[in-house]
């Protein structure tokens, strides 16, 4: 079996989104300065489907975190849309177009049930109504020996902390204050969450740290 | 004129000290861990008049934190005692004994005035009720040419962010979540606040993370 693992974009006061998310502004106000580190390199823009771009400290980093996955966990505001709301209109398939960077199932965490939604290159969403265990074990099956990632939000990721169930964690630590917004390490309860640190790399305009989930 | 810098020990979740401190407990429950990566240091040891020691990536750090300060800044909760109230019995002396390890003058941001208070090796404890710009000011004066450092907490640090009066800010990041207690980049109201990463150096239980707040 794999490791659970999540890696994500963090501000310097412990934000993975800004304040007011919309249609417009996925990652809230002053989100996307999160993602200011990633977007110029090759490796994000390849696996866009652009060519070109920077290869730095960071590139290491994101290979790593996209090696070896096999599945993904996404909690339901990241897969959107941001109004809420059942989407039994049919009509939302995530907000990466019709061929989604995944390439492997991706399993969303929401209280309304949809048939699963198979797209371009590989990637076909679940919808998991029955808890976050279910979602893993279903990730975990479809995963095979490989790794479960949880693309986030904060909530997903909180949820899998709290259970215990996290193994690896890396922080995308940006220079940024955002002030508000989804915070990660909120609402952990009386979890006694116990980490390990595993590694830092310094890059431009962020550091990676990477920590390890101690049972 | 020098810098006005502080480095802090801060959780991944974002605190510089956890809940309910008490004259039993500094740093508030669960605080202390947050000094774990420096207690065992050389450095840490010798200015606090112990022997021995282990020398790591942190010591440089550390080493270069105390380098060049002339004087420095300090909260009232963090000069205590966390019982509050005025100290017009004054008796009490801070949390560092008759010879603190500052050997320089020492500006408490407080309400209550009270007369200096000088210690053995060079400390001086100034009590200074108009503001923390006085309190820069007459750090500033004291320090001549040399940086005046903020030692915390949370609140003092937070207040010359939101003036953007810091110059430098280094994070000592600790993998310990406190759940609560003093949250650094609080009540940074409509100041905004930006940052340049200058470098990360990982070390045995900590990273280190420079900042330079950008005008």
């Amino acid at each position: 079996m794999g490791k659970l693992r999540s890696d994500i974009s963090i501000s310097l006061d412990g934000f993975v989104a800004g304040p007011n998310q919309s249609e417009e502004n996925p990652l809230g106000e002053g989100g996307e300065r999160l993602h200011d580190w990633v977007v110029p390199l090759a490796a994000w823009r390849e696996s866009h489907g652009y060519e070109g771009g920077e290869v730095n400290e960071s590139a290491r980093v994101v290979e790593e975190a996209r090696e070896n996955v096999g599945a993904a966990l996404m909690g339901r505001n990241m897969f959107g849309p941001p109004s809420g709301g059942p989407w039994d209109d049919g009509q939302w398939t995530g907000w990466w177009g019709d061929d989604p960077p995944y390439h492997y199932p991706v399993f969303i965490l929401t209280h309304h049930p949809r048939d699963p939604l198979e797209m371009e290159g590989g990637t076909t969403f679940h919808f998991v109504t029955d808890g976050i265990e279910s979602a893993l074990d279903q990730a975990r099956e479809a995963a095979g020996a490989k790794d479960v990632t949880i693309w986030g939000g904060a909530q997903a990721v909180n949820q899998y902390l709290a259970a215990g169930l996290l193994d690896e964690l890396e922080l995308h630590v940006v220079p940024v204050l955002l002030g508000d917004g989804a915070r990660l390490f909120d609402n952990l309860g009386d979890a006694e969450v116990k980490l390990e640190q595993v590694r830092a790399v310094e890059a431009p305009g962020v550091t990676h740290l990477r920590y390890r989930l101690v049972r």
